[in-house]
């Protein structure tokens, strides 16, 4: 194994893998949720404390310690460099790069990817700002194609739009065009990174403080005035003269990112959720990306929802091998708490759809013949373990969001029939259980 | 923050914001699976060095570090201990009693949970034994009722059954049953563990290795006999006659054990993908089961594919209050790889199901439009992104179990047409554009 390879004892999934993987999963948890068990989710790692003397047994020797950060780390790096060998993904390119080095021969020549999984940074702790994250990620590598750009400005403008996004923009450009555009205007050189720095914060701060900003930063009064002025004749011109009136900025040393603009407009006619708008001010923050840009922005939500672009030099600086790449990446984080905040989520994230009670311990077995016959329909139903008082059983029901109790009912049994309570109307009905699924999926579609 | 929470920066997931996050990740995968993006996995750590100076910028500062395990761990530790502060999750039960612990009252009285991720281990890197594995439990926690059991076993049983797995058997027992049949035959109470260990190797050795071992242990030779002939006298008999025979042997002492397997018996009638089998010898490795044991066996397979059992104890020993529980785990990894070798994946898991070709880089927009057509009638379409001959594009979908590719072809365009090409036949269809996702849908049935 070379040094291209996954750590050893750690493994790469190819494609085929990785579906076979996900269907595993995917059928195991469809079980277990017609059951009635709950997902649930807790970090990756935990303070020492948590897993020490603890009865791990022979497993809390294997544990791997992930050592302290900041000032600590500090310390202890400059000492003992050598304590740690290996280190947790903060991004997923980076691994991207050592995945596509060491199975390069396994892959198609075109790879496009996706990969949606946490990474770990050991930032300041703030409101929104967690260690561990679900990063979202489509990359295409191998292909210099402006279609790859449409595709993953394609996926990634419908993949918003089945989560209920409209009214989205999605913003290009090309950062060597912002460059080409600051150049122009007479910013020196060695401070055109400065002013794309400032130039990046148009939106979130005006023109004025940018204005300010530039200035302190050194660059010429003139040269900011020319950038402002150019860039507030932007705002009412729709891409096309906003592209015809950049064109005649960068000149012939442009010329390649303009004809690149231009064709991602032609193979994209249109969005499903928004539209595409050519901003020549849009500077994304890193800077590896070396053609097309891309950010989303939602009307009314102060930060983007997805952002990309290509970076032809990244892969090949990462793992030694030359490979074009284009990549889009949402913002996932922040999309679920947007969507959180909005009431996004529908009643495809309801827990299970019924419960079945249990009046008398005397009934456990029929309770657990309703919920096999419950779940067999394909409903995803909970049978209560515990005898309690029925109307704690339709609170506890309640609390979880489960709209109907199914009650094992001796009288009604000796008809065929189970008696169904509907907790929203407080209404109890005899059904034949032959027609007890079908009975509640017709309610279910009803409520 | 007390010391049952997670660590600072991270996230315990309640079942409601689980459900949410996990419907926000089906639906962008759906997406992206359209759009022929392939999921692909790397591990979640990396050898330092993949991400030392590689561009990581700002993030590589961030970067978690794991330290050396094994006898650099070990003099590490003696001089640093301070150096770590966490660990990455050896299992999924430890950090789900301090989740437990953490959130007891948000969670339901009786918490039904399942959670499906990767651990990791420091283990001797060898043959199927991974230091990043993927675990799979399902666990009740809150009640006592062999309902619980019935649950436990009921869901594992039917997963198993879904994946394709039939002529199971589900071995059941409760450990304590087994400890007084060792004491009974007359093992000293110290030496009751060792037995313990020797027959949990029955099936694997055979009782003539047994015997050797127990005798090499210093038991009692008659004490050895008196076991293994109770043992060979229960091979024939059903599960009944089997908890008769015990019951006569453990007398009151084990009265509760045997009602409550009598108990299981009669709440479980039947099992979906195999039968429920009372097997007092059924020993499992861990010892903090404390009631009811259970061990999935399929033929021809030397190992489980899955085992659980009751541990009322454990729950209050990590978290410091007292809850029964129950779980079962599925061997996800064994289960994986066993399916893969039978080729037991199903055309689930294939990929695109239609490759639009690029036969010439003047179709790039006709190209997108097909693929835009098919997805948004449900199919996996992948657009070819760099033009080249058409037998080269048949190639690559061949190579990636594409069946169809779909032409952008001018005349047929003209016609309101488009090409099918089913590389199987290798023949070439002109369909209605109108028609087309129902036409490869229909042909994808017939495959």
């Amino acid at each position: 194994m070379g040094k291209q390879s996954a750590p050893s004892g750690f493994r790469d999934f190819l494609p085929e893998a990785f579906r076979k993987r996900a269907e595993l999963m995917r059928r195991i948890r469809e079980v277990y949720e017609t059951f009635g068990f709950e997902g649930m989710e807790t970090p990756c790692m935990e303070n020492l404390d948590v897993f020490l003397g603890k009865g791990g047994g022979e497993n809390e020797k294997l544990m791997y310690r992930v050592m302290k950060r900041g000032a600590a780390l500090q310390r202890a790096l400059e000492e003992h460099a050598e304590l740690a060998d290996m280190g947790l993904r903060f991004d997923l390119t980076v691994p991207l790069a050592r995945y596509y080095a060491s199975h390069r021969h396994e892959l198609p020549a075109v790879f496009k990817r996706y990969q949606i999984g946490p990474v770990w940074r050991a930032e300041r702790a703030q409101h929104g700002r967690f260690r561990e994250f679900i990063q979202c990620d489509v990359d295409v590598l191998g292909s210099s194609s402006m279609m790859v750009e449409a595709e993953v400005i394609g996926a990634t403008a419908t993949a918003l739009a089945k989560l209920g996004f409209a009214g989205l923009t999605v913003h290009i450009n090309a950062r060597p065009l912002l460059l080409l555009l600051v150049k122009g205007a007479g910013v020196a050189d060695a401070m055109a990174g400065d002013a794309l720095i400032s130039l990046d914060k148009l939106e979130k701060i005006g023109p004025d403080e940018v204005r300010k900003e530039m200035e302190a930063r050194g660059i010429a009064a003139a040269a900011v005035t020319q950038l402002l002025d150019f860039q507030r004749g932007m705002k009412p011109l729709d891409s096309r003269a906003r592209l015809d009136a950049t064109a005649e900025r960068v000149a012939a040393e442009g010329a390649m990112h303009i004809a690149q603009m231009r064709e991602i407009f032609e193979l994209i006619p249109s969005l499903p959720s928004g539209e595409l708008v050519f901003d020549p001010f849009l500077a994304r923050g890193l800077d590896y990306y070396t053609g097309p840009i891309f950010e989303v922005a939602a009307e009314g939500v102060p930060f983007s929802l997805a952002g990309g672009g290509r970076f032809d030099g990244l892969i090949g600086k990462l793992s030694g091998q030359d490979v074009p790449a284009c990549g889009f990446s949402i913002g996932f984080e922040r999309v679920y708490t947007l969507m959180d905040e909005r009431g996004m989520f529908d009643a495809a994230t309801r827990a299970a759809e019924v419960l079945v009670a249990l009046p008398d311990p005397k009934q456990a077995k029929a309770a657990l013949r309703l919920g096999a016959l419950l779940r067999a329909a394909g409903l995803r139903a909970e049978v209560q373990p515990e005898a309690m008082k029925l109307v704690r059983q339709y609170e506890l029901a309640e609390k979880k969001g489960i709209p109907f109790v199914v009650l094992p009912d001796p009288a009604a049994a000796e008809k065929g029939e189970a008696v169904v309570r509907a907790l929203a109307q407080r209404s109890n009905t005899n059904v034949p259980e032959s027609d007890l699924a079908k009975w509640i999926r017709a309610a279910l579609k009803a409520t």
